[in-house]
């Protein structure tokens, strides 16, 4: 069964002299932004659910690309016909965040002001910064409310920012290995992420793109990412101390071990697919991303909102722990707020949520159909 | 009350043709081991304590220096008179690893072959290489059996392997925060801080010596190796997510997060005391450590030894787990030795065994002196 593909789409918005006030003081505009769209928005332009993508994510969601067949959408499995994320029922909306670098405004996109790339003259942004963009699209696609409001990991936090900003615009909300307070544990990996692309020689303080690119250093930072995405477990089961050749170690400074493989693999892979100061700026982001620091307490941040919550952890995500989401789903219980907690037993880590699962498959179907009733 | 000072020793063996024959094949000689001594060996030989020190670790373990009477020895809380390891009783030794940069041959001495730094003609060393070579030096002192072998984390290793290579030669063993077998989760974190190391622009292939060093490859690799040295509850307890200026973000890619800050000054503070070589080699050889395949399984490995041990773990070490040390004790069980273990109850994660800590001072002194009776 093909997909059918799905092309790109662009908005842009903030033109001057009304240019995004950001939260860090600055402003940025014009602000375009890549997104795609599934299935049909309806009349009442009341069915439309937001795909918020991870880190290093990107506006194709679902169904294959135009531009490109063969690339399937990072979440394809829960999008679709008859899938958790039913196109038959649902307009679902996926769009590239500001700072990234898969078609919406970032660091590599040309400052109107130099006509050349902002490198690091574009401003610090925030996951709140994110949603203000995302909100100008909606408003501009005609929708007031969306339907539901669906991210893992750096797209949970989106999907918490929505509530927190907009809170009677959205009825369903559903973080998935999401955190409503990033902890010092994963600002540490971030930070050291960054410390390594920003000290590699190539980064030239990230005017870089008229040269060579801190490859090396992204590179590190991804490997040190990807770490924390798998489990010590899921690394056990898939790794362990396995060598790349069987008969024995070889005394070089090479990838020996095939957890060494793996993580250089994700490294030069992604040098080639991502922007050095994307990465910088968006874990930045991530980095500064407390709901309780934002609102004075988790309480205040979700106190408005109409929403309904599934709020869903990964038993072996070390990244953004069930513990932290247990957070999150307390506070909406004092709030008494319509929420269900759905804790995936997984030894994947983190990355689950990209991954088969049923239960997860079950707990999003289920959920998504309630409000159907 | 002031320590009495200690000043390093040198004991130079392998001197060609007689060079180390070493576990990856290649020979190396002559080769120094820089070491300290504390009290006194007696007349039977019988009373010396070995200590082993962690990767970036040297042979000053306890007293002042008497080169920098400020330098007090990094386990003088457990060594002295009438401490833990108690000098009045005992002769305590504890020497720098080779491959090492702190007074032993390593990748930053002389290649007599060249008569210039080794860099990374520096053959590839294994714990079992070190511990080779010390036994060197424990036969040059005269000393047969060794009262006891105690080292943490890199130090444990090598204690191990001391029961392992000279199973009649330790009459104790004390393996602390360490492992028989290192887990894929360690060596990913290692790979990573070489890899930073390595493609750093000054490292140009290790042979740095006459030039730039690169400071910021190995400032990013002891900034990961510090996220994996505390836990997730001691970076909660001891920064959480406090910036450096409470007022609020400052929006700037400068350490604005305590733990951030935290990490740099680590970082910065190791590249004027430690090699990027001897951290690439000592990385390696603690990746390479595995006494299930050098021996065929722990039970091979320890089968020979008329040691009693005491394994002891820190509930929190994430790095080397207390599930890794229960491995090295179920299999003294079932060879029926005489082993003891002590989990250490703490929330500091792997570095619980260079803090003040009762339990652990305890297990050390009442298990050293039980073997006095």
């Amino acid at each position: 069964m093909t997909s059918p593909s799905v092309s790109t789409q662009y908005f842009t918005a903030f033109e001057p002299p009304n240019p995004l006030q950001l939260e860090g003081g600055q402003t940025l505009g014009p602000i375009t932004q890549a997104y795609e769209s599934y299935g049909t928005l309806n009349e009442a332009k009341d069915n439309c659910i937001l795909v918020c993508h991870a880190l290093t994510g990107d506006a194709h969601a679902a169904f294959s690309s135009a531009e490109d067949e063969s690339y399937i959408g990072w979440w394809d499995r829960f999008i679709g016909p008859e899938k958790a994320i039913d196109t038959t029922q649902h307009f679902v909306l996926c769009i590239n965040v500001i700072g990234g670098c898969k078609g919406s405004t970032g660091p590599a996109s040309l400052n109107p002001e130099t006509n050349k790339p902002y490198g690091t003259d574009f401003p610090i942004i925030t996951i709140a910064d994110m949603v203000t963009a995302q909100k100008a699209l909606i408003d501009h696609l005609g929708i007031s409310t969306l339907k539901a409001v669906i991210g893992g990991s750096m797209g949970g936090m989106i999907a918490l920012s929505w509530t927190a900003q907009y809170p009677e615009n959205v009825r369903t909300c559903i973080p998935i290995a999401a955190t409503g307070q990033v902890s010092p544990l994963a600002v540490a990996f971030d930070s050291v992420g960054r410390k390594a692309i920003r000290t590699d020689a190539n980064y030239t303080d990230g005017h870089y793109y008229d040269q060579s690119t801190p490859t090396a250093g992204l590179s590190v930072a991804r490997m040190i990412g990807h770490i924390t995405y798998l489990s010590e477990q899921s690394m056990d089961k898939k790794f362990g101390r396995d060598l790349q050749d069987a008969s024995g170690y070889h005394f070089h400074f090479g990838s020996e071990f095939q957890i060494e493989s793996y993580l250089n693999y994700q490294g030069e892979k992604f040098v080639n697919r991502f922007d050095a100061n994307s990465y910088v700026y968006l874990t930045k982001a991530v980095s500064y991303f407390d709901l309780a620091n934002s609102y004075g307490s988790f309480d205040n941040a979700f106190r408005k909102s109409t929403a309904r919550f599934l709020v869903i952890a990964i038993t072996s995500d070390w990244l953004y722990t069930p513990k932290q989401s247990k957070a999150i789903v307390n506070s909406l219980m004092r709030l008494n707020k319509d929420v269900s907690y759905a804790e995936i037993d997984s030894y994947y880590g983190h990355d689950a949520f990209l991954i088969e699962n049923d239960e997860l498959n079950q707990a999003l179907t289920v959920f998504i159909r309630g409000d159907q009733v």
